[in-house]
């Protein structure tokens, strides 16, 4: 598969390596955060780089994560340069040489100064549209927020403007010399499965499983 | 479930909330490790965080990751600060509000300044032994590894010293007066799922699929 890269919008974004992997088009960038809410979120903390593990979600061109507001993450985030990566694994590519083997994977950077929400309205907004994501029409069926809850959960956010995405396909691209090696060349392919849910223990009786858990989706 | 977390490595591996998912016994470090090779390693480029998706692997006490010599990213992290974090996804935790849901999952994060190795002798071992806990006995039956390839692959390690583990249970954490609300709660199970090899078109007849593609796990 060979694709045609769009032009990346800055220097830090611009493959050096496998530009055929690389890919600055909008609609793949919306593809891959859409597909995956697993997000690393690197920051500094005294200077030295941390990854921090959480939820992505998109809004538009906007990417946006939450955390508590006293988490020493968010807190050195806000304001700060981030880099957010969201990884989709696809399968192993396994080839005769160990070299060529790879990952078949949709991989997006999303690079920027994060922008902590300060507005009430916009952090409700963004909580529910990350539920929306993930379960729609739950919110509307929870306890409601509270003031107290809002203000203990910290959202950010990038613009979607500097960003870039690679994508490894299933092919083995074993050198012609290589070809006749007799060892098994192909791919594993690999997907999250989701299982049946399970109520929690302490449930009342006469509340059933709800229509969305099983349009779930994740990768 | 309560965990009784052991004694942090460093001020920056102690957990400052949700202590109760804190996790500093090696022993779930190493099965963390060894149960998801998938590894986000942030590193400075240009004194802002880049986070770059790879494979880890760990050997005794390290853990090891690599990638093209000529990889601005392995370059720039190669005797720097980096902080490696793997993450298993174990499922989606629906409470009664919001601020209550939550991802069952398992995380390491480990600390460190990176060790690029360069005794072509010991990084020949590594590579072996990333393909040892992939696909155990496939290195062996690969086209041998050339010293240009070898050249042309960079591998980097950190001892586990400085690490720490959060682990998330299934278990909705509703306050007692949320219990009754008429939402549904509990938790959603996601695995990954390993598919059907497929060989690759270029496979000469007669080569079968190998034994290791069945035990192979994610996660």
């Amino acid at each position: 598969m060979t694709r045609q890269p769009s032009r990346a919008p800055s220097p830090r974004t611009r493959a050096r390596r496998l530009h055929e992997k690389a890919d600055y088009d909008p609609a793949t960038l919306h593809a891959i955060l859409d597909a995956m809410p697993l997000a690393h979120v690197g920051h500094l903390v005294d200077g030295a780089p941390v990854v921090t593990t959480t939820l992505q979600w998109r809004i538009g061109d906007r990417i946006y994560w939450h955390g508590s507001s006293a988490s020493r993450m968010m807190k050195a985030a806000a304001g700060a340069q981030v880099c957010v990566t969201v990884s989709c694994v696809d399968g192993m590519v396994l080839a005769r040489s160990g070299l060529e083997h790879s990952v078949a994977y949709r991989a997006a950077m999303v690079f920027g100064v994060a922008e902590k929400l300060t507005d009430p309205a916009e952090k409700t907004e963004a909580l529910r549209l990350m539920m929306e994501r993930l379960f729609p029409g739950r919110w509307d069926t929870l306890r409601p927020m509270t003031a107290q809850e809002l203000k203990a959960t910290a959202v950010l956010s990038l613009p979607l403007t500097e960003a870039s995405c690679k994508i490894g396909g299933p092919e083995a691209t074993d050198p012609p010399e290589d070809l006749g090696w007799p060892v098994w060349a192909g791919c594993l392919p690999m997907t999250t499965a989701i299982g049946a849910p399970f109520a929690a223990p302490d449930l009342p009786p006469g509340i059933g499983v709800p229509g969305y858990l099983s349009a779930f989706r994740w990768g």
